[in-house]
């Protein structure tokens, strides 16, 4: 099959010839149909992650990864419904199964979490060998280049803006705040609309055309906020929705200044969502955050209850991409892109 | 001032002048504008809630009040912010704020509460005290014979579909239905797309223009019972959803026959939440609420929270009404109507 | 191996020695050390399940399972950790893995769950093959008669009165009930003081002996409800515990008069949690449940979460056991005491 | 009256003789019969809170007050049952009533809160007017000088803990950590196995006296950290529950450094309330927050739900006190002995 790996860092990846893998009795092969490409990739190949622990190459990058099923495994059950031919998005986060997370379908919060397209096998070849219980099973009606970047961009929004809602933090007198409008932002718009239970929905960014996105994504106002200071954009955030700070927010960059003026806009009894780490470290007032009662929620990416319904969202025609197809023969060169931030919407891979 | 009363329970209402009220140091006298009629104003001139409680002559019936604040007591905080002149609705159930159920806002359910409309004054009269902190400021554009029934029949759905909600039993991969689509289901169906994260909505009566309505609401699917098995209704389901069983239903009715029907119809996990109480009894199977772990909710009305929730929803224009607006005149007349369900909608009587 | 196996519905199970089970690539294999005998063990044998689907013979019933592993599939993860050797319990309920209630680790409740015991094979034997995610290694010390009660017995319980702490129906103001102390009960009684938060805790049955093992088990109060009114029974509680309703209850037995009897003592925006089903239906009044907001939650078993909570507990020292050793040859005579409601405690074989 | 007040900031208060104050138609008059003295009355006298408005003199401090009902004004429900002579806790706190936060009892994060004994009147007088609402009757067997201080330093971490365990922080399997035992923590680490379900509670604090008051007080393990690295005292932890991270916190104090170790040793999907305020900012790493899906809760004070809860446990007898009573003529000597933290558990003026 087809493949492009890292056989070195911070080299370009090569594009090669290698072995289809084998699959355990547990797993299913999943021939890739389209594979989306993120920030994480590039970070990958750049030797960022050997610091936090080694992974030796040759490794195959490409975690937003949906196909079709190839192969099934001797003991995957019946039950499980799983046919050769059926088209599948590949859930990220494979757990050991037995830890306090994994019982209760947290996968990818556990310690011995694997992901695919960080060893390996992943999404930028032909097939990938899946545990079964990661892949799930979607309508063959929908297009796999909009169904590979809901399995990570799509979906970790959806986890974050899903934590504040069922901590009580959305409803229809409440405001939430979108902060950080790229490949995430722009999900997170439409995710804050569909689960804000009638909240109004601001996005912020300091780019005219990522607002406009989000605009035309449903938020129901937009606030530059490049060169103002927190008093100004809570000024506008009043005149927009009659209050001047904001009940939730979604943070989907996790910068330090962002999350600063973040904090300073948030309201009492405010709930603050974030699923990016640009920043090293998070540095705020104290006060506030307890004579408010505010509540700050980490999340990370998504499980495959979380996945599914973002895939039930898909298969209702209820979001809305910005998607770039591309070859893959154009990987080196849009990680290239990708690492100047120069891909407009998402670059996703297709086989 | 004008007052409609009972002198005599089974008995048209008397139309007579009567003096305006005083008000205590921490209430407000509201200047009622409009006050919707319900099912429970014929009930209470019949003489059902006699069965419960001594409810003694003369009485002014009418619980859906909205108007303008006309005198504000001496001991009300000036935080508060009321001011003469502002629009208010005013809340149901009115608690002896020290319970445990008070004391987290559930006044409604409070052992000590007391109803407007059901003792000596009520909405078909032209002024009413009312506690200050049962009233809730609303935007001046709003319309009151819109504002009216949304304190009853446009808040219990909303409460009972909250209650799912905040469960866990609404995301989009789930399928609710909305039963009995009169005053309070025409508002369900809207509030489920609301708080539904998705869900598909499905309505089911037996009457094809109520069916209607529920469709011009933005439900999804409509499926007409009359006649049907439980069996038939299923798969009438599954050929519009993709699946038999209902994750959850929202039931305005609580008549004997549906709930039955509803509890058939109920998945693995689903959640029943009722705010109708037509049947005396519920009489179910056992067994498969237990193996399948489902949750009955008994929801009643609504609090301030509720009810300030959706005046906001109503002051973003996101809640539709069918109203029939009388005069003070003819209160008698469509007692009558109503007492034979004839009253498309809700009638609304306007000051 | 030796097993003990239903050839033929209602009649003694035969006693034999048959194969030791193959394992599946993703199974280990457990050497049974205990297997807890359950009422659910004489209608296996007796043939109530027939009715709900076919179980064709031979069966091997017992599915309160515990013991050592004694090998392990080739496809089973190291990281989860597991060993030759191991003593573990065996978490029932063993779902498809695909459905959205295994995917948050609700495997019991599957619509394609299998049960260890009610199949090819079970508890009753010697050796039983057990897919990986569905065993719990537990520490040595603990004594394996007192680990198989608690797979069902000790489990079930847990599960319930876990639903109602979750849904906030518990806390140092409220009082629960205990309904129908059994082997169930005793457990409820010990995990209602434990999860309680305060809560009092009120052990209601016929039987002075019952209820002297809940007063043991930490009951705070104990009420003999024979030949008693519910009217009598409410006075008998208000005395005890200063009110003269239940704030939450535990029904372990789920029979027609006792849940009558609890609905009739449940308080405003109380809690009813079944876990038993004795009777057919569920057959109460269905106004005060509105009115009073009231919640029903069937709870069934338990899953992997929980019963990891349960082996937590029992490691720290903090569950008591009523347990009846008796051996492999007994299970005959024990399922007729059994049948006859003649054990006391848990009967529990040992190999 | 007897009052000791605040005439000039930074000057001992003056004790005299003041006129007993007024009630308004909705209060009652508590004469005080137990006062708590509490950190922040120091810094009340210090000018600390004139940094965030202006408190003009005559102040009366003292916010964790209990006494009896003197007085009751004339729209007091009777309902709410309240009589002359009865004994009452006054809940801190004060609302507007109509706010978002009000509406579901969260008074005491009103943006128009008001507090007692940060104002004209407060508890270090024998007379103080108080809002009918913010009474709680407490049985009269109960000591007034250990009901003072369940108003404030036994009800500020009851909230916090309770917040964990509302978002599925606690239970068998998790360790939980307290972290600062001084008035506050005293309690934290009872109300942590009270709430905890069964979790391990461990002790953390750099003062042996402290530690062995939380041993006595109930917690599982204690840990000195005085002069100990994270990595140090996570292997203590391990050593003693099993794990070396813990899985909740609730931080007393909101110190720098304690917070910094504090986020250090939290695990996967661990929870950190916090509500002490003793360092300005909140400086940690980010990444761990959100790989890990870690939560933040900022806690105030409590609110009447909160306090109702603590009420029932004191008088089910299950909270112990280190309390030191003093008299009115020893404000001002105790008020600078706490300045300079030389009190030993809580110090109460008892009238």
């Amino acid at each position: 099959m087809r493949a492009a790996r890292i056989l070195q860092y911070r080299k370009p990846l090569v594009l090669e010839e290698i072995a289809v893998p084998d699959i355990k009795a547990d797993e299913v092969l999943v021939k890739v149909a389209a594979c989306g490409m993120c920030r994480s990739d590039v970070l990958l190949v750049d030797g960022f992650f050997q610091n936090y622990g080694d992974i030796p190459p040759p490794v195959i990058p490409g975690h937003e990864i949906t196909g079709t099923i190839e192969k099934i495994g001797d003991v995957v059950l019946k039950a499980a419904g799983l046919e050769e031919g059926d088209h599948v998005v590949v859930a990220p986060g494979w757990g050991d199964g037995v830890c306090r997370h994994c019982q209760v379908g947290n996968t990818h919060i556990c310690a011995n979490v694997r992901w695919p397209g960080f060893g390996t096998y992943g999404g930028f070849a032909e097939y990938i060998p899946v545990p079964a219980r990661y892949v799930i099973k979607v309508a063959k009606h929908l297009k796999f280049e909009e169904l590979a970047p809901l399995t990570d961009a799509g979906l970790t929004p959806y986890r974050g803006i899903k934590k504040i809602r069922d901590a009580g933090g959305l409803g229809p007198d409440r405001v939430i705040g979108v902060f950080g409008i790229g490949g995430l932002g722009a999900y997170a718009v439409q995710y804050a609309k569909l689960l804000g239970g009638g909240a109004a929905v601001v996005a912020f960014a300091r780019n005219p055309d990522k607002l406009a996105i989000a605009k035309g994504y449903g938020a129901d106002h937009i606030i530059d906020i490049k060169g103002k200071s927190a008093g100004d954009i809570g000024k506008e955030l009043k005149k927009a929705t009659g209050q001047d700070k904001l009940d939730a927010i979604i943070d989907c960059a996790g910068a330090r200044e962002m999350m600063q003026l973040g904090f300073a806009l948030l309201a009492i009894s405010g709930h603050y969502a974030d699923v990016g780490f640009i920043a090293d470290r998070i540095d705020i007032p104290l006060f506030p955050r307890v004579s408010g009662e505010q509540t700050f929620h980490g999340s990370f990416w998504g499980n495959n209850a979380d996945l599914n319904e973002v895939m039930a969202l898909a298969a209702a025609g209820k979001i809305q991409h910005t998607i770039k197809t591309i070859s893959f023969d154009e990987i080196n060169e849009y990680l290239d892109l990708q690492r100047d931030n120069k891909v407009v919407g998402r670059a996703v891979v297709k086989f």
